[in-house]
């Protein structure tokens, strides 16, 4: 539909996720108008990325060296090992300033439908990391959907023979400012097992 | 929150239009595990565009010559003229292939408020086009929205004094295959205006 180059663009954007072919279109046509300054540093972070990153030996996160930030930096607790499925999630507990342990990114979940089993996980090197007996903590992190759960399910039966190493995994309840009217019966059942006792006794199943 | 480069690649992504910060990491990470062919080709067509692409000298489409395409298609009808607000409207009318005339990218439209007047359009170079009498007509297919329907209107008026060039604008009405329930109010009001007799008489307005 248009002249070499600008379809060209617009084909190679509209196969990223997330933008669609209307997407497409209207970034090329920004990036048409736009400074040349800007479609540069844009083409220079692609082949960076291309260049210079790769995955921490340890913990699977993204790095530009041989391990990443988080390994590297000795003031993480190296005791606690939280376990995520994708670096995206590194980032996001990150955000919370919560967490001053290390991580260890699996590199998806379980998911029999889509052929995908533990030995395509990095489970392995999870395993490698708790040998040495320094390791206190596991926190199960990974996703609150089916995958997520039935991963979390089996590293915790994987891990249990390794004494000393508490397995946890996060807690499950009502998104906080969220609406309980709007709430999923599973969550809203899962904020009702999972609920806190503020004063006297023992709350009864 | 991410090492160097993958941080930097999201930031250029989210000035894109239409990609906010999340859209911008799931893209940089669909392209941190994607063949890295795909960053090349992707990194190469921005180059390309910043390098190749001009404006035609003729219409103001987007081209890769002097002149575009179709203004360089012997075929398309010199004696029609489409008059459009931006490229990605001559594509859009190219693919209802019911045009075979050539086209004048005015490269926006009236707007007071936002400062752009008919001395920012490309609105000297449609008048020197019907100079030399071949043009026949010249359809108005600016936007049916407030600036597009005052771009027309006001080309409408400099070009009455062109004789033998007729001066048309596109039909407003009801979208085809759309609702008339939910038809805004105006849409509805301009289908009623413009509506085709089918047999018998003349419509009483």
């Amino acid at each position: 539909m248009y002249e070499g180059v600008v379809q060209d663009l617009i084909d190679e954007l509209g196969r990223l996720p997330g933008v669609g072919p209307k997407g497409a279109q209207r970034i090329a046509f920004h990036l048409l108008t736009a400074d040349p300054e800007d479609i540069t540093r844009l083409a220079d972070a692609l082949v960076q990325i291309r260049e210079k990153v790769r995955f921490c030996e340890v913990c699977g996160n993204v790095a530009e060296a041989e391990q990443c930030r988080i390994c590297l930096d000795p003031r993480r607790d190296a005791s606690l090992i939280c376990v995520v499925e994708q670096s995206q999630d590194v980032a996001a507990i990150e955000r919370t300033r919560e967490f001053r342990g290390r991580y260890h990114v699996l590199g998806g979940a379980i998911n029999p439908i889509g052929g995908v089993g533990p030995e395509d996980l990095r489970v392995r090197e999870l395993v490698a990391r708790l040998a040495d007996g320094s390791v206190s903590e596991v926190i199960l992190a990974t996703d609150p959907n089916l995958e997520g759960e039935a991963t979390a399910t089996y590293l915790a039966r994987l891990l249990t023979p390794f004494e000393g190493v508490r397995v946890s995994r996060l807690a499950s309840g009502l998104p906080v400012g969220g609406d309980l009217e709007y709430a999923d019966e599973v969550t809203l059942g899962r904020a009702f097992e999972g609920r806190r006792l503020l004063s006297g006794g023992t709350p009864s199943a």
